[in-house]
């Protein structure tokens, strides 16, 4: 079995990223950064998670962006609520600065120590934020850079970064992962959730969430506010 | 005054790449990255050559890489002593994953934060141990992904990765930092210290620095075992 690094945040996309690259037959080593997001919650699911789908092998590794504050998610900044989908083409406050390339290198890092070249990240480029380390374009210069960058990419071998998401709506996500067997009951994607851990339901990620739900004719398990 | 971030280890690279930034003009913020290296007495080396540069805004960022192991240098792995000149072009068990991608990429998201666009790091392609993220064709493929990744980038602005000392040998980054006054008593190279700080002189880091200064005929005030 061939190993690969997946970056697991705990959310619908990682979660629904997870099963698929379980189902492609990797030996998976599930990677969680807690970068100090506000919606702490994420970790507790991404441990959940990787345990209901049988992933053994999970690290959470810190990394505290939030010292440098920049974002809603990290910093005393309001995330943006009840927007329509027509100005979610704009980048948000919700945008956290070089997060994707930050979690791409220390996947990288982690799949150089065990010999891997395939990392899975949940990126979605359909029913997004607009954030631009989403785009198909990033991708495939973070793959470049990382064949550069490393000791096993100048030997000859190419890493493979995994987006099986990246041109999938929302809702094809969610059948998807059901289809597999995702508990999105254990999932978790709310940007700023109440003090109980329910999601507000009017942030960008409950909205896309919601929504997603809704046209895949599946009922979203959470308990969302009335 | 432009704001730049700077990679601040406390080696000789560094800061001589800080003291050539700060001649240039800028308004620096160094950061410093605890990755896990044994070669903790770095940090110190950090904070004290930055004392010594006036560099008040410095972060110290900490990234546990070694808990995924697979270096020298964070690992319970021999460092390797006494290499000739011709072994150097083979990358050595000191090579640590993926690490200037990791450096890059906080340094990128503390940029942002900062509305800076200038990033500097003290690579050397060639006084060097032959690490594939110390040559140019990997920093300008780190440079395009940048500016795709971010909003700061996709704005139109576009990031600039300053590598001063690329193409300079030792000897020159030696004899160019004596000039701009820093005090390499302070800086600190060696992969393998002695329990007590002192450098061992035989890692790759000692014998480029040994080399280098003797090259200047500049002497080193660090001092050495006999």
């Amino acid at each position: 079995m061939k190993r690969a690094v997946i970056l697991l945040s705990g959310g619908l996309d990682s979660t629904t990223c997870l099963a698929i690259a379980r189902k492609q037959g990797f030996d998976l080593f599930a990677l969680t950064v807690n970068y100090g997001q506000r919606h702490v919650f994420e970790l507790q699911s991404a441990k959940n998670v990787a345990l209901s789908l049988d992933i053994e092998k999970h690290s959470v590794l810190d990394i505290d962006l939030a010292q440098f504050g920049g974002s809603a998610l990290t910093d005393d900044i309001e995330v943006p609520k009840d927007r329509v989908e027509s100005e979610m083409a704009n980048i948000p406050a919700t945008y956290v600065p070089a997060r994707n390339t930050v979690l791409l290198s220390v996947a990288l890092a982690r799949a150089e120590t065990l010999d891997s070249f395939d990392i899975f990240i949940g990126v979605n480029a359909l029913d997004y934020s607009g954030y631009p380390d989403c785009r198909p374009e990033y991708i495939e210069s973070f793959e470049r850079t990382a064949n550069l960058a490393t000791k096993a990419g100048v030997s000859g071998k190419n890493f493979h970064i995994h987006t099986p998401l990246i041109n999938m709506t929302k809702a094809e996500i969610i059948k998807s992962g059901t289809k597999l067997g995702v508990d999105y009951g254990l999932t978790f994607s709310c940007y700023d959730p109440q003090e109980t851990g329910a999601p507000c339901g009017h942030c960008d990620a409950c909205i896309l969430r919601l929504k997603g739900f809704k046209e895949a004719g599946i009922p979203d398990p959470l308990n969302y506010p009335d």
